[in-house]
């Protein structure tokens, strides 16, 4: 059983948090100790802290001691400079921790292609430091720490009650733009108090990274800084001891899921001028990657997005996405619903249009003024493949925060 | 020698054309017998008028006698009924001309999965038959007809001096939103009196559309009705005998993208609610498929859009957005700079950032108040392949003109 705890990364003992924040540049510290994996933005253009972080984990045979994390600055597309800045962040808490640099994961996000200011970070982490704490409000102050353009801190825990014993999974994570993750969110910072080796740690997080935040689309842009980081305390005593598919790595990998899950839509739902959660399954699909590409179409399509915004009824646009996502379907076939979680409308089914008189129309606009909208298409394939991607709309607040960032 | 010339479709000898638009609902038609060829969605979703043309082009031998395009209903997802909807609005021309219905190439555009007024449109055939002349202002009208949300009606035409004599090939075009074509645009209907068949057609088609057509984004989603007509009249007495590397066939290849581009280029600039036309041009990759990827991966990110539409100089955003377009490179190789065509700053060379002092921003940000923006990047990969894509910004009113399109 699986249940809702709160105090994000704080709610996983082992952990403890702080961050500050002043004015665009922010920076939050995270401590606990634990066999470690991450993974990493695909983006060509890989920032600093990408760099190191990954190459840390590689070579340190999967362990993390600490994450330092710093807002306002992307430190990306910044060359040795860079590397060497993202260094300094590592050492210079390791220091100040008492351990190997080679123990601290490094992450950045903000403007790409601008010099780190490291003698803010070397400040702010002089004041974070001595408030490092295993409490709610601590990690408040971690998750605050590291937004950019985000209007709403995102974390969420669970506890896990198994016959092994009761384990926790928390994290924290930031993202409103540039969001397209393509295996990571913008930044994302997990946490299990279960005992799991870094190989298992690495295949679960994989796994649940791959039905969460790369399924959410603010923009459509893969960011250069996308990172997640998950770290296994162990100090619940439960020991997660193998990849097969024993009940207990289930529920290990379904706990982590479900934190991941939360965190990905909260992302997707605090998309840069948003005002709307789009969730859109797409079943009856021949392969996986094709309920992948159509979903994920439909949630990244500006005249979808628009729509949606706009509560304006023109479902032909999730069709016509669906239509050149690159997913194998016959158009006769397919089978398409929309609802706000209470009232449904069904729009076309096997390939028919349901009916498109005013009142079908109208009842769909009442749907789409909900806060969160509910887009179900059946690609009528004779497949059972299925896949559900988050998305937001698109609105003026997009155009406005986004002409006008870095000045 | 290529001339730009007036009149569009009817500064070719042989076409006749003419239009009406009354509010939302528009008709087109252009006649012009002789070899033909077409070029078509790719989108699984494809409007019945796509379905229809593209089969009688495929079983007459390639041949059209006219062309009937309506807007403001995209006779798009609407089964069998749209089918004989398509069918009978080439029908109700055929008869009225006295030709087989199978020589009629049919286009919609408009909204997605309502039912064409039939009756409306073989309304709209009585008035535009009798005013079908071969004048400017005739060609005029038959552009404005097919406009949905277009501001600017699309024509260009250009007359070919060669050593054979000369010909002139002339189209227009209409295309605004929806725009990422995957081989056409949204509507272009393209004439040249050069005697040419119909396989040659067919192949010069294909290779102007790919560099043309293909290199426009607007907003990235491909539409289900895009379509690009091309018929030869043969009346200038040239005759395009081979597909190889003959001159003639050159000229006429460079006549035919010259106006391709040039409708292309006017579709990106009069983008729903753009302000300026964007121009990438990718250089040093090692394949073509990655100089485009790269290319439009620029003029399709929102972020890129959004921050050239704020004169924003957050020149990091077009970097990022080439880094995940799949295109191979190594960011410490890569050079940028950009240009409003007169003045143009560089950005980074060779990997490394130029200068990002103050003075350098504030022309960077004088370049992007430019009505067209030129953005040049070199991937430094060695290789000598090279691509240009065309965009537009994204404003306010892009998300106004679509939040409420239907309504």
């Amino acid at each position: 059983m699986i249940q809702e705890i709160k105090g994000g990364v704080c709610a996983v003992d082992g952990v403890k948090a702080f961050g500050v924040k002043e004015g665009k540049y922010g920076l939050a510290i995270i401590t606990a100790k634990g066999n470690a994996a991450g993974v990493y933005t695909k983006n060509k253009v890989v920032a600093a802290p990408v760099i190191v972080t990954k190459e840390n984990l590689e070579t340190n045979g999967g362990f993390l001691e600490a994450v330092i994390a710093n807002s306002g600055n992307a430190n990306a597309f910044t060359g040795e400079e860079g590397l060497k800045d993202a260094n300094a962040m590592a050492k210079s808490i390791a220091e100040k921790l008492g351990v190997d640099p080679k123990y601290i994961g490094v992450a950045s996000t903000g403007v790409i292609g601008r010099k780190l200011h490291i003698d803010k970070i070397k400040e702010q982490i002089c004041t974070v430091l001595p408030n490092l704490a295993a409490t709610e409000k601590a990690n408040d102050e971690a998750m605050k720490a590291i937004m950019t353009t985000d209007l709403v801190p995102k974390g969420f825990a669970v506890e896990a009650q198994t016959s092994a014993g009761n384990f926790r999974v928390g994290g924290i994570a930031k993202g409103s733009g540039m969001i397209e993750p393509n295996m990571g969110t913008m930044l994302s910072f997990v946490y299990t108090d279960a005992e799991v080796r870094s190989d298992i740690l690495h295949s679960a997080l994989k796994e649940a990274v791959q039905k969460t935040f790369n399924m959410i689309v603010v923009d459509g842009d893969t960011s250069t800084n996308d990172m997640c980081l998950l770290t296994a305390t162990g100090k619940s005593g439960v020991v997660i001891q193998s990849f097969e598919n024993t009940s207990l790595y289930e529920e290990f990998q379904n706990a982590l899921e479900t934190v991941l899950k939360e965190l990905a839509k909260k992302i997707a739902k605090d998309g840069e001028g948003a005002t709307k959660l789009i969730e859109c399954t797409v079943a009856g699909a021949y392969t996986e990657d094709d309920a992948i590409a159509a979903s994920k179409a439909i949630v990244r399509s500006p005249l979808v997005k628009t729509a949606i915004f706009g509560n304006d009824p023109n479902w032909g646009r999730i069709v016509a996405a669906a239509g050149y996502s690159g997913a194998d379907f016959d158009q006769s076939k397919i089978t398409l619903e929309m609802s706000d979680g209470c009232n449904s409308v069904s729009l076309v089914s096997n390939g028919k249009i349901t009916k498109n008189d005013d009142a079908t129309l109208d009842k769909l606009k009442s749907i789409m003024a909900a806060e969160t909208i509910f887009i179900k298409m059946d690609l009528g394939t004779g497949g059972k493949e299925t896949a559900t991607a988050w998305g937001c709309d698109l609105t003026y607040d997009y155009v406005k925060i986004n002409a006008d960032y870095t000045t």
